[in-house]
């Protein structure tokens, strides 16, 4: 059942991203961008943000602007962070990562221009909430993606292979990296909802830990998972000398983190009664694949 | 004394955009991103949007979010275009370019993450407009920025290398590369000045003529200029093969063509009387470099 909630959330958003882009001028990096963002992924951020505004009563609709601007964003960062002089990955999705497909300068160029798409989705003139609200997600996106989120996590995730870095470094790289953009999904339905801002930072701490915890489910999948199983390179971390837990403390310790992690969310989410349900129903399967 | 209007605003905008960083969280990135755009670059667009601002008598502390917005967007696509996989240029400013400098995923990063910053400086809640008009203008910049714009054009530069092409596919492509950033400079002021969609969409494609002839002055100096002059390599765009006017129709006619193109936009600006003086000053100054 969470499964065909999934596929239908994403092909939602596939069908709005589409259409979105018919109505456009046409360009070369269409097809680039398309082959990034649409389909293959299962889109888990688009399922979060609808599962949070559950909580908070939100119709789908006044969200799904959101949910394309995420999955634009999440799309660009993994075309960019295949690139050669990132982490050089040649496979993504279980395909020729983007610049395998259409060449470097077209995968870099596309996903800027993802990255743009974003908040062009956002501040359109037809996605109809109030514009004071748009701004303040506008704002809080930009920061979530930019150095102080996605780009700079993947500075520093560079930046430690192959160095000694403690718990703490590690773990604020993941928060960056992977966590920011997650905390932006629980922190855009904060603003949509009109909570205070007491509440929509405690909404969005609850996000930066989600995204560490899937963080930590993807590294134990790294360690355990088949390539055809999950569509991309694996024990690739070890090899390059990523700075991850399982790295620094073995794969035991990492596990018993990531579970104590996983109960304080699950505690945290308790306090929203049965409306957390879906969320909470989403977090276990995606979790469930590895731990 | 135009000299000293354009030093004077873009010690303004480098000024804005020091204190903006300071109060960000510190990321290793804001090292590569301040190389990118404080200090060296001429801030022409800024110098611009000021210019059409007194057009419509508007204070500058109103348009100075969108200028540091418009430079960002600016290093940005200039930081990117020197990449190894695009036009592989190590000068830029008369300085090593960014990759060179701070390798190449740094530089990477710091471009998308000057893009984001862009989006992040006009959605900021104390930048105090009217949040409807902020959203028009975060619209547009997206729309001019990546592949209905800045990006799509860089594609199109890069696919029509070595290839024979019409002056029609130049000149649209230019207008994309070049072009839109500038219409951009116009059609966020006409949006400040609350001007219709009619008035709007003439000052956008003023911008986008202004654009181009500015791309074709720049053509005409990769020809002529010295490397010490410019502060970036030249007669680059013969050797790559790069789709020019020039390589299509030689000097004398794109001279011409520039020429025309010219006349034409000071004829539009005399419309407006002598409020356009600074702007048609700063228009004369900047040509006046090359033809």
């Amino acid at each position: 059942m969470i499964k065909n909630r999934l596929v239908k959330n994403a092909k939602k958003i596939d069908k709005f991203l589409i259409n979105y882009l018919k109505k456009q001028e046409y360009s070369l990096l269409i097809n680039p961008m398309k082959y990034g963002v649409i389909s293959g992924g299962k889109k888990i951020r688009s399922t979060i943000i609808f599962d949070v505004g559950k909580i908070f009563k939100l119709n789908q609709n006044k969200l799904i602007n959101i949910c394309a601007a995420v999955e634009c964003i999440h799309s660009y960062s993994l075309i960019h962070d295949d690139l050669p002089c990132m982490d050089n990955d040649s496979i993504r999705r279980g395909k020729p990562s983007a610049h395998i497909k259409f060449g470097e300068a077209s995968a870099v160029l596309a996903g800027n221009s993802l990255l743009t798409l974003a908040f062009e989705i956002i501040a359109d003139k037809n996605y109809l909430i109030n514009s004071k609200l748009k701004n303040e997600i506008i704002k809080s996106l930009a920061f979530c993606s930019g150095h102080t989120g996605i780009a700079g996590g993947q500075e520093l995730d560079l930046k430690f292979e192959n160095k000694k870095k403690n718990l703490k470094q590690i773990v604020r790289m993941q928060k960056k990296k992977t966590g920011k953009l997650f905390s932006f999904c629980f922190y855009a339905v904060a603003v949509m909802a009109k909570k205070n801002i007491k509440e929509k930072n405690a909404l969005s701490n609850l996000g930066d830990e989600i995204g560490l915890l899937f963080q930590l489910a993807d590294d134990f999948l790294d360690i355990k998972g088949s390539k055809k199983l999950i569509g991309k390179s694996i024990k690739k971390d070890n090899k390059k000398g990523k700075s991850t837990l399982i790295n620094l403390i073995g794969y035991e310790k990492t596990y018993k983190y990531a579970d104590n992690l996983k109960k304080n969310i699950l505690l945290k989410l308790a306090k929203h009664g049965k409306n957390a349900k879906d969320l909470i129903n989403t977090i276990e399967f995606i979790l469930g694949r590895n731990f």
